[in-house]
């Protein structure tokens, strides 16, 4: 296959998000069930926490002025009272309202008890061991802003400050549209006869546009006839990310990147990938518009490398990098100057297994891989012994 | 808080860990539903992958032996057949069936096709763009190993393979115990009392275990009286793992790691860990339990620290690393010698900014941070502009 163009990586990504605006459509969730989800609107506190001066201690609510000079030499006596006047103190535990009247919390374990007395044999910081109202969040500061990614801890601090409701991004939907004159859905019959193939991307990508945040349009296969392919994607203009798999090749049946040009721009197509060198970007009304190769392991790149940034964006999902372990490579990786290639390797501790991914191996290899090596466009590859980056396929 | 004991994290994490054993209960699986489960078998490839011998170009299946010596200044001509005999070659699409009278395919584009015969200008050496019978997979091959957990990927290559349902280990259950008498069951009623707590550790927790692949089982709020706290430890040892949140400091009324030791094991009791050193750790009737701290900041580096892979192991999940950043420190971190630090950062592009946890700033702390710099016990802290790898907060 033969590309006239081939456009750096880093530079296709950013043509494609270029194109892509986050979605401006929010829904209102119960907090309960917004995990994993972006608030749209920051989030203000609606009460001091606390509200109350709160003891921080088990102790006795003291006012600090009465205990000044105190010393083990020169201990201070105070009565113990159930209201707090003037020249007493009142026990409180860790958590407890201070009386206005106090200004410090002296510690159980700074006092000895003598009756209804207490003797205090060290003075006291005032505001010592208390909490002041708003100490920890004072009311309408912002507790998380917008486009905040909402994780457990968060959702225990809202529901803490009675927050019932939250405003969030609706997910993007992700329409995924196979291409192929020879494939086939997976069906009861699973052994496709010669010359067929099941279709095995559209489950992929449909799984990981779940995970990473959106929702899955699933689509029928499109033979590859222009006409066909052009109805499937305008019938999904409606969608926030269009990904068409197969048929970009350069050969005289590959029509996605045409029709693409034709119903609005083609950013790219060719590209520094290896895998996934023919993958065409585009955008037609304001739709961004994938279109990875059919190889299941070129496809799997193309999604990872731009399927998935795009995906966030369209969003307004923070694009959290992915896992990466260090390890020893046990071989030698080559790789393509101009491409970013992502080898795949096998990790046994710390150790990189390079993957030989001889002839059509193309199932096995994603089977058998934990993660990539990726390999900028400038490296021609490494040395057996290096110590590499290996980014877990999730 | 004075613990006679302080075990090191690591220890007490390898202590607790080696009570622990994984779940041997299985259930059957659609392959669709199984994303993010672990295989209890593992699994072989019920067939070949190509099952034919299939053509990995567009071109001319041929016999190899014909075109020897064949060259620009000496072509071959070969007559194109429907069915390939002696003397004769078919063409053939990508994917498609080889012919058992062939060797080779060769490139559409290394022919030049004259009328019903072709010119061939280079010799073709044997098995040249043929796939052959499991050179991709083979039969009874292993895919995947039992303790594998299933990625998008790969449930698309366990459906190309025609396996519909897998057998994975049963989620693990973890029950989880609040305890303390000035806890509130997050109700409508949403400003708690003075001296009262919501109790939001139960939903934190238990969001956490569902992130990290087990069922929470969320149990009603225990107060402070050992009989109490037995009889709720003793109705949940029916399940992998309990965590009870609260009552571990040593105090009078902290009865919850006397009552593991009444019930079985107490391992450990006073951890190297800040926050979090009132952890205690223990076992009964091969039920792991961790008793980690009412406070949610100290709660929630306990639980990452211990109760994540406790999880894991008694679900036979592996343990993944966390995703980490790196950054540089725009103020110091100090620490704790002796301890295990979680200092909690905000992060603003590469700059980690060290979160001021002031007085009881416990709520906010959390709601504020990004991640984790963690500190081993053998640093004092890291100096502004040290270089620090960021454990983000899933």
């Amino acid at each position: 296959m033969i590309f006239r163009e081939r456009t750096d990586v880093g530079k296709a990504k950013d043509m494609f998000l270029a194109e892509i605006k986050g979605t401006e459509k929010t829904e209102l969730l119960p907090t309960g069930s917004s995990i994993d989800r972006v608030l749209a609107t920051s989030i203000l506190a609606p009460r001091n926490v606390p509200h109350y001066r709160r003891s921080a201690m088990d102790g006795f609510a003291v006012r600090s002025a009465e205990l000044i000079g105190a010393s083990p030499t020169n201990p201070v006596m105070i009565q113990i009272a159930d209201e707090m006047t003037e020249g007493t103190c009142t026990p409180v535990n860790t958590g407890d309202y201070v009386p206005d009247e106090a200004d410090a919390v002296l510690m159980m374990e700074d006092t000895i008890s003598i009756g209804d007395m207490i003797e205090v044999r060290a003075q006291v910081h005032p505001g010592k061991n208390v909490g002041e109202i708003g100490e920890d969040v004072r009311k309408n500061e912002i507790i998380f802003n917008k486009g905040h990614l909402l994780r457990p801890c968060d959702i225990a601090v809202l529901a803490s400050l009675g927050i019932r409701n939250v405003n969030v991004y609706v997910k993007p939907i992700v329409a995924i549209i196979p291409t192929g004159d020879d494939l086939l859905p997976l069906t009861e019959d699973d052994v496709p006869p010669p010359g067929k193939t099941l279709d095995i991307n559209s489950l992929m990508i449909g799984e990981y546009v779940e995970k990473w945040g959106a929702v899955s349009r699933y689509c029928d296969i499109v033979p590859e006839d222009e006409q066909r392919i052009e109805e499937a994607i305008k019938s999904n203009l409606d969608t926030d990310m269009i990904v068409v798999s197969g048929g970009t090749s350069v050969g005289d049946r590959d029509f996605v990147p045409h029709v693409v040009e034709k119903l609005g721009t083609k950013l790219v197509h060719g590209v520094g990938l290896s895998p996934g060198k023919p993958t065409a970007l585009g955008v037609a009304d304001n739709v961004p518009i994938l279109c990875m190769p059919g190889y299941p392991a070129a496809g799997l790149v193309a999604l990872f490398a731009f399927g998935k940034p795009a995906l966030r964006k369209a969003g307004n999902i923070p694009d959290i990098p992915g896992i990466t372990v260090k390890a020893k490579l046990s071989g030698k990786i080559m790789s393509r100057e101009g491409y970013v290639s992502y080898a795949r390797v096998i990790l046994e501790g710390n150790t990189a297994h390079p993957l030989m991914t001889a002839g059509a191996g193309i199932l096995s290899s994603i089977a058998k891989s934990d993660g990539f090596v990726i390999i900028p466009e400038n490296v021609e590859g490494y040395e057996k012994g290096t110590e590499v980056d290996v980014v877990l396929i999730e």
